[in-house]
């Protein structure tokens, strides 16, 4: 491939992004578009925009570019949490790293990869890609060491940045659990595995062994209960009655948005509401379900404790001297629970977790075969051969430049819309109890996935096709990766402009979310928004690309300097359009604070190795003992900097220090809020619960805004939403997820 | 090699053996070797035998095997500590697997690999062991499903055996842990890394943090002082005064048994002394020490808390929000504690763990030479090449058979006695805070080094010699061992004979404490006890060792089962050995409680697993479809039984339950205990007052026998001595194990 199939590359995926993005802006101005793009807005300010016909609806601005741009992080942080904040942190470290990686390789690595060969250049148009990657520098050049400072430089800086974004993000989360309301999740313990006793219930045995054991902290509990059908009954029609109730009492609310619980209205009425369904749930509720469901109860319970510190250390202490009795895990948020999986016995995890992993390892396997075929069509005889047909058709040299430069890339692309939803398939089978839990082991998977099937076997499919012997020669894999790299570098920057550019223009148009609507309206003849869907933002999808494009710069950085200003391009977009996305779109559902974080340093770091070790290999190969001797340092002084930061922050992402739930703790107590709490404690976790009256009512009492009518969506203002986060994220059905995925 | 070469080993070593064994019953009767033969008795029972002259004391019994036989393991619990009795299981259950080995292997795999060619056999003496071995079975051969049989067999038992041994052992460690008498070390924390303030001094931090925020639990601390050269000079004076002072004062026990500390005499006289020793640390001692060392107090303290359960909270749960700040740890038993390492910066330690692992890989491969230098004698015509002169005397015969089958395994032994000293200092840079975790840590340090030079460099450089390109093929490696075991296995029967016998042999001799007895006694006439050093056993180097022999035994049953027998000697050999020895001679000076199981099971596992790997490659050599396809199953079966066993068992030997913890606090308080425990806790954890006088006073407590004068060692009944252990092991001073080392 040379700059010029390159440059189309680029031109096609350029006019596609101007164009989307275009259309884009146009779109979103559209009133019937606004449950498409402005979910979460409307998910927060419970009311419909008025719908004036003006010619500047339909005539592209940037204007969202520029709200986008002058966005705080705080106000991010109060719109879309803590996770939200740390996903963009990964865009803007990358964003940073990368700046440094451009200016350093342009300015040193790109003129001696040009100048690496005595040869006559051609116009730099019809120059091939290979003159300016590591390739073209010959055996034992004096110039290698620019290569070496290069890799020098960048570790460091990549290093320097980690740690203070690790402290950073460390910070923030302490400040975040610190400065939030009191939230149930650190008064609560889930005990599973609860012993059976022939003349007991589960719920009898609980009470007795937290008496005896914890009886100075323990507060109450609450059966996990199978959910049978006679549950599910009583919830629909529970959940039916109370939307009539909702409808007939609300006023100020319109009707059209009741049967989503969404609402913005003045609190007062809202409060009379709840306070009825409460003593109807009472009354018909828990009352008949403890009959019902005598025969149901689950071997795992809902602990509350009294203070959060006796919590966490009845969470972390080894309860039973059978370690598979009565296991306890700190509770997550209520919302956040996945009660489903909680009645899966204990016993089976293990089974389930080793289960799961080797259907991993099975679905990466049979992916395989689209990615072979997929690769085959960059290598055009093959192809031809194959396909005699299409012989002439790709003697067409533009044919040729967009089969070898794009073809191949959403090929690829298609294929790889399928994992997601499997690994959240596998992520809930392993066995998760939340469902941002749920979602991080799924973001694992996908990225342990994409690297692998995007980057190792692109690279050893290319180089040693269709001989899978990169198994058998452990010594010779920084020699193997430092020829291919080089060699797929071409394939990389097509990537990054497909895959990059493109994806962030469907994530920013929301094409299915669109489609959906724009058939509800027009082919169904729905003009009721009630069906509209909110989204929580797809981490487990996004987080993953982010850290492969970022795994890509690392490992291309010094090879193939050329794909770092893409990247670049990439990062800066994906800024813009991710901040949009979470101030407008996706709604925060459940928080993980910021648990993604030690994910995205791993992969940093995992980058930053396999970088180093690719670079050993090509100082081998080009015989430079000088600069392979200073690799082996660098790579052990990475390791050991991973290692020291695994030691500093790791433990504070995984548990809460006592420090922290003490003080928070006596400030309470001193307070005297601890008894409001208690009794806030016992209605946070409802198992069947989860019908528009309680989402309604969780959000309202978060609510405290007066509901205004807006004209344009435009003029929201997100500073006016800090105080709403928490309790708006319940306000959705979780169906959205699952038809997202 | 051929069988009669095997005898003519075996036969050295029998002779060897029972000369050994004769010689030992014979010099233990002898009195002035009483405090080599019988230091624990010494220990806990404070007099010295009569002297009477007989000729019985000249004629080798068997009297001592029989005494050994019939200890229970009740008994053995009571003198040796629960470590011992562990460590006997161990061999026990080698005993049992390799007895049904040994029947499996005989009647079902012998004759099949006997007749697995078609060929003449000569007479049995002169046939080579090859014809043995799973070599001589021809390939394609219908009677590998014998091999895979007898494997199935040998694995399910020993998962049925390793499971009841795994639940017998954690709920023996839980009893041994509730059985016994108030351990102060169940309320102490172990806090580390306790930040500087400026203005106040370690001490007064502490006192800070833990009012702040464990006033509930918190009862008093206790700084660890760096060890100058003020407070080694103020322990000596103190070590000096105490001993005239206790000399002048006892009149019931032996003034020559003093220095040590070790006395049986009546309570009453003695508990004046502690009580005067008391009054003057108290003036000396401590206060003193306030002012000598304000400037020395290291970053560390010893924390005691009113329950248990507070003491093990406060160790599992992160403390400060930044965990390299207030690490808490449970503490070690204070007979346990490695003060010095105490002192080492909570930073370093991450580095220093590395540094050790570094520095052990370093020392691994250093130490292929010998072993290369060795496994070249076991070829005879390297050996003539290399040294010419030798020709005349290596044509002889027996010189031959010698050199093959004896000298090489010599060889081995004695350069793997440099090994446990090293990984010991390895341990203790490591930073362990307790003797008994170096000496665990060390004991895995030691497996993992036998274990690769013993088996591996063996298979490796036995096969590929001098080419050590084994790295460089992942796929082959069940092949290349399934060709180089059965090659090599004459070697390890060797091993087993000279290694295995002989140092069981060693072992009960106690060369180095005899030797220096009879330089003390005959060169240097000296005619006092009092110098007499007393051992802990030598866990970190006997628990690799039978772990070795069962590694040998898993992997060469199936493929030369002649080894079993001489195994199966072997550990009843040292089942009787180390009872006597643990009965004996060593003193239990700290406790692990059964923590060395999980070691043995892994190994076991790992052992198991190895061999199937092996047979899959044999199977594959052989040509055998159905029997590979047949072992995959029984592999994974095998890992998921261990995984099974990790998430049952394992957690009860890293932390105690609370369950138990919470219990043992009721009933201390229920029986008004409490007030006692707390007093006896400030003087229990005391750094620099390991002198004589405490020593006694610890050991004087806890006994309240009567220190009978005995006739004869033999006829110390170890059933009287069950409720002594506790204290006893303070009694001896710590020289003792490093000149073991």
């Amino acid at each position: 491939m040379d700059i010029s199939a390159l440059l189309t590359s680029a031109g096609i995926n350029i006019g596609v992004c101007v164009v989307l993005l275009s259309l884009y802006s146009v779109l979103r101005k559209q009133p019937s578009n606004v449950g498409v793009y402005f979910g979460r807005r409307l998910v927060s300010v419970c009311s419909r925009p008025s719908d004036p016909f003006s010619f500047e609806r339909f005539v592209p601005s940037p204007s969202w570019i520029v709200k986008a741009w002058e966005t705080t992080e705080e106000e991010i942080l109060a719109t879309g949490g803590m996770d939200a904040a740390v996903f963009l942190r990964m865009v803007v470290f990358s964003i940073r790293i990368f700046s440094v990686a451009v200016v350093i390789c342009f300015f040193l690595i790109l003129p001696v990869n040009y100048h690496g060969q005595e040869m006559r250049h051609k116009r730099i148009p019809l120059e091939s890609l290979e003159v300016f990657t590591i390739a073209n520098v010959k055996e034992g050049s004096k110039w290698l060491w620019t290569h070496c400072l290069a890799l020098y430089i960048i570790t460091c800086s990549a290093c320097i940045l980690l740690y203070f974004e690790y402290k950073s993000i460390a910070k923030m989360r302490l400040k975040h659990i610190t400065g939030a309301p009191p939230n149930p999740s650190h008064f609560t313990v889930l005990v599973r595995s609860i012993p059976r006793c022939s003349h007991e219930t589960y719920s009898e045995t609980v009470n007795k062994f937290f008496t005896k054991y914890h009886s100075s902290s323990y507060l109450s509990h609450q059966m996990v209960y199978r959910s049978g059908r006679v549950q599910k009954l009583m919830t629909n029609a529970e959940k039916m009655y109370m939307t009539f109730k909702a409808a007939a009492h609300e006023q100020n609310c319109q009707p059209s948005f009741m049967p989503r619980g969404l609402c913005g209205g003045p609190t007062k009425s809202f409060e009379i509401v709840s306070r009825e369904t409460d003593n109807i749930s009472g009354k018909t509720g828990f009352g008949d379900l403890d009959l019902a469901t005598i025969r149901k109860e689950c071997a795992a319970a809902v602990i509350f404790f009294k203070t959060r510190y006796a919590a966490v250390t009845t969470a972390e202490v080894l309860q039973s001297s059978n370690p598979m009795l009565w296991v306890s895990v700190l509770a997550p948020e209520p919302h956040d629970v996945y009660w489903s999986n909680l009645c899966i016995p204990y016993r089976q995890l293990w089974i389930r977790k080793i289960g799961t992993l080797v259907a991993s390892i099975a679905f990466v396997l049979v992916f395989l075969i689209p990615v072979t075929f997929v690769q085959g069509l960059t290598q055009l005889d093959q192809l031809q051969q194959t396909f005699p047909f299409l012989r002439g058709l790709l003697k067409k040299k533009f044919m040729n430049q967009v089969v070898t430069g794009y073809l191949p890339s959403v090929i690829l692309i298609l294929a790889l819309y399928t994992v997601p939803p499997t690994m959240m398939v596998f992520s809930a089978v392993e066995g998760s109890i939340s469902r941002s839990g749920r979602k991080r082991s799924a973001c694992c998977k996908v990225l342990y996935f994409t690297i692998w099937n995007v980057f190792f076997v692109n690279i050893f499919t290319g180089s040693v096709i269709s001989q899978l012997s990169f198994f058998s020669s452990v010594k010779d894999i920084p020699a193997q990766l430092a020829k291919a790299v080089p060699r797929q570098a071409s394939f990389f920057m097509t990537y990054v402009l497909t895959s990059g550019w493109a994806s962030l223009s469907c994530e920013v148009m929301q094409f299915l979310a669109l489609f959906c609507n724009l058939v509800k309206r027009f082919v169904l003849r729905i003009k009721d928004d009630s069906s509209n869907c909110t989204f929580s933002f797809p981490y487990h999808t996004e987080v993953p690309r982010v850290l492969l494009f970022g795994f890509l710069g690392f490992t291309c950085s010094i090879l193939a300097p050329l794909m770092l200003p893409f990247l670049l391009i990439y990062f800066s977009l994906a800024y813009l359009v991710y901040k949009n996305q979470i101030l407008n779109v996706y709604v925060p559902k459940y928080e993980s604070e910021g648990q993604y974080w030690p994910i995205a340093h791993n992969t940093t770091i995992f980058s930053l190795v396999l970088s180093q070790i690719i670079a050993l290999g090509v100082f081998g190969i080009k015989r430079s003992p000088v600069a392979s001797g200073f690799t082996i340092p660098l790579i052990i002084c990475t390791l050991l900097f991973h290692e020291y930061c695994r030691q500093r922050f790791l433990p504070i992402f995984k548990v809460v220090p006592a420090e922290v739930f003490i003080e928070m703790d006596q400030k309470d107590e001193q307070c005297g809020r601890m008894e409001e709490i208690y009794q806030k404690l016992h209605s946070a976790y409802r198992q069947f619960t989860e019908t528009p009256h309680e989402l309604c009512r969780s959000e309202c009492l978060n609510h405290h805004d007066d509901g205004k009518s807006i004209s344009d969506p435009e003029k929201l203002n997100p500073g006016k939403e800090a105080d709403q986060l928490n309790g708006s994220s319940s306000c959705n059905l979780d169906i959205a997820e699952t038809s997202k995925k």
